[in-house]
C-alpha cells in the first residue's frame, strides 16, 4: 500500500474481483439494466413478513450469488464489510447472520458500496484477509417508511426527489481475478448547507466534486484517462451541479461521466423523477452492469464514485444540513 | 500484517496509541473513574439545543483532546473511523464534520470502539494512513429517546437493564507511541435467541465468549498471559453468562476479567442496575482509564473486547432476536 498525493491509496498487489452478485426488485427488472441483474424478484416482499426482512433477504441473495460466482463458500471469506440505510444497519445484520463471517458494519449512506469495496480491497492488499466481501442494499418500501411517509399516504414526490432502488450488490475480493482495484480514496464529509431531503443530489454533489477533483490531482490523471467515471447516485440534478462545480475548477467530466442513478431506470417511462438512489442502486449497477462490461472488455478503466447523504430524520427535524460524502475506487482490467 | 489461526491478525509494525481523549457527563464524573476522564460536563446538554447535538459535541471534544494529547492537528490525520448508536450515525457525522478528515463510518453498536480501533490499527500497520483516529460516543438521553421511552415518562427499568453512558472516547493511532496494538480479531455476529432489549448483556455474552475463545485459540495464549481481559459492556448479567460459557469450554477467565460497564459506575450508589453500556462506555473506560493505567505501567498487557447488540426498534417490533458481536484488540506496553 502506498499513499499518493493527499488522500489517495495505491494498491501494490492490486486486489481483484473474484465474484459478484446483483439482485433487484420488479421495477429494477423492468429498467434498462434489468438483464444485467443476476436475480430479480417480482414480489418485492421476497416472501417475507416485512419490507425490512425483504431487504435483509436481498443482501443474503446477493452474497449467495457472489460466492457461487467466485466458487467459494462462506467459511472461505475472512471478513465481510456491509452496510445499509436502515436504522442500526439491520438489513446487513439479519441478512448476513447465517453466513457466520466476521462482520464489520459500515455506514456511508448511499456511498456504502464504494466504502465497503475500498475496505475489502485494503484488507486483501495488506493481507488482513485472503478473501473479503463487500455488500450493501436498499429497499424502496423500507426506505420510504423510515425516511419519508408510509406508502399508503400516496405522498406526492417533488421533481428533484430520487427513487430508492430495491436492490443489493455484493463483490468477493481476492487475488487472481480479471478486474483489478488499483486505487482508492476515502472522502471527507462536506456540508454546504443544502437542507432539502427531497434533493439529495444537490446535497451530495459538492462531496462528489471534491473527491473526484482530489483523486485526479493525487494521481496526476485527467478525466479522459478513464473509459468512464461513474457517480452514484447524484441523479439528474446532482450530476449537473457536480459537472458545473468541476468545470468551474477546470475539470471537464462531461464526456466520460455517467451516474448510476440515471442508468438503473428509464427516468421518463418509470417515473423516478431525478433518478435512482439508495445503497442498492450503485451497488447493483456496479455488480450487475459495470463489472459485467469490464469482464467483457467493453470498459477497461473506470472510477466508481459512490456518494452518500449523511442525515437522519432526527437531524432533519433539528434543522441540521445534509452532509455529503463520496468515496472513489479505481477499477481496471 | 499476518493472519494467525482462524480469525486473528498480528500487526507486524505494531501501531501505537499517540493520543487519547475521554469525556463524560455528570453521572460519569461522579463515578469511580470520574478522575480519569479528561473533561466532564455538568450540563449534559453541552450547551446545545438537543441531546443528539450534545452527543455530537461529545465526539468533537474527545477528538480535540486526543489530537492535543498527540500534539497533532486535524489535517495530520489521514482517516477517522467513527460510529455511534444513533440512527444513521449522526453524532459521528455532525460531531466530526468541522475537522475535514476523511470519514469512514462504522457500525458495531456498543462494540464500535473496538471496531474503530481495529480498523485504525490496520490502516497504520499497512501504511494506508500515517495517522488514523478512532472515536465513538453515546448519550443516555438520546439513546433512551431513540431506543426506549421518552425520559419524561419516567419508565421503570428492569434489574437486567444497563445504563447508557453519556461519554465519548477517541484515540490517535500512529508510530512511536508507548502503548502498542499487537493483535486484533473481527468478530462474528451471533444470535442465540435472546429477545429482551432490557437484557443486552445476555444477548452479547455468547459473542464475547466466542471471540475471546477464538482469540486465545488462535494466539495459543491463556487468560493468565494477560494483566486484564476487559469486556465492554456486558454488565453484571452478561459478564456472568460469558464467564460460565467460557468455563464450560475449559477457559477460566474469572481472575483477569473485568467489564467496562461495571467499572464506569458504582452500581449500587448510582442506580445503574446491571451496569453501564453504550458505545461511549467502553470508549471512555479505554481512553480515560485503561490506557492511562498502561501509560503508568500499572497494566502491561490487556485484551480490550468491546461487545455490541445489533438490533433496532424495528427489528425488535418485528420479532427478530438480538444478535451480539465482539471485536478483540490486544494492547501492550
Amino acid at each position: 500500500m502506498k499513499r499518493i498525493g493527499k488522500q489517495t491509496l495505491q494498491f501494490e498487489t492490486a486486489p481483484t474481483i473474484l465474484g459478484r452478485g446483483a439482485v433487484g426488485g420488479r421495477k429494477e427488472a423492468a429498467g434498462p439494466l434489468g438483464g444485467d441483474l443476476h436475480q430479480t424478484f417480482d414480489d418485492t416482499t421476497l416472501n417475507t413478513q416485512s419490507w425490512e426482512k425483504a431487504e435483509a433477504q436481498l443482501q443474503k441473495e446477493a452474497v449467495s450469488i457472489a460466492l457461487a460466482n467466485a466458487g467459494r463458500k462462506p467459511e472461505d471469506i475472512h471478513m465481510i464489510f456491509a452496510g445499509d440505510l436502515l436504522n442500526q444497519c439491520i438489513s446487513s445484520t439479519f441478512g448476513l447472520i447465517d453466513y457466520h463471517i466476521p462482520l464489520l458494519g459500515q455506514y456511508g449512506a448511499c456511498s456504502t458500496m464504494a466504502q465497503t469495496l475500498l475496505m475489502a480491497s485494503i484488507m486483501v492488499d495488506c493481507g488482513a484477509a485472503d478473501l473479503a466481501a463487500a455488500v450493501t442494499s436498499s429497499h424502496f418500501c423500507s426506505a420510504e417508511r423510515q425516511f419519508r411517509t408510509p406508502l399508503e399516504y400516496g405522498a406526492q414526490r417533488t421533481p428533484t426527489a430520487q427513487w430508492t432502488a430495491t436492490a443489493s450488490g455484493c463483490v468477493i475480493l481476492g487475488r487472481g481475478g480479471k478486474v483489478r482495484v488499483l486505487h482508492g480514496l476515502a472522502g471527507k464529509a462536506l456540508d454546504l448547507g443544502v437542507k432539502d431531503p427531497a434533493n439529495m443530489g444537490a446535497a451530495m454533489a459538492p462531496a462528489a466534486a471534491d473527491s473526484i477533483y482530489q483523486y485526479l490531482t493525487d494521481t496526476h490523471t485527467s478525466p479522459n484517462d478513464y473509459d468512464g467515471i461513474f457517480t452514484g447516485d447524484l441523479g439528474a440534478v446532482g450530476s449537473q451541479l457536480m459537472l458545473d462545480t468541476l468545470k468551474d475548477n477546470g475539470v471537464d467530466l462531461k464526456a466520460v461521466h455517467q451516474d448510476c442513478g440515471l442508468l438503473l431506470y428509464d427516468r421518463q417511462a418509470q417515473d423516478v423523477h431525478a433518478g435512482g438512489s439508495g445503497c442498492g442502486c450503485s451497488a447493483s449497477v456496479l455488480c450487475g452492469h459495470l463489472l459485467g462490461r469490464m469482464e467483457r472488455g467493453e470498459l477497461k478503466n473506470i472510477l466508481f464514485c459512490a456518494t452518500g447523504a449523511l442525515m437522519s430524520t432526527t437531524s432533519q427535524q433539528q434543522g441540521e444540513g445534509i452532509p455529503g460524502v463520496c468515496h472513489v475506487v479505481h477499477l481496471a482490467v
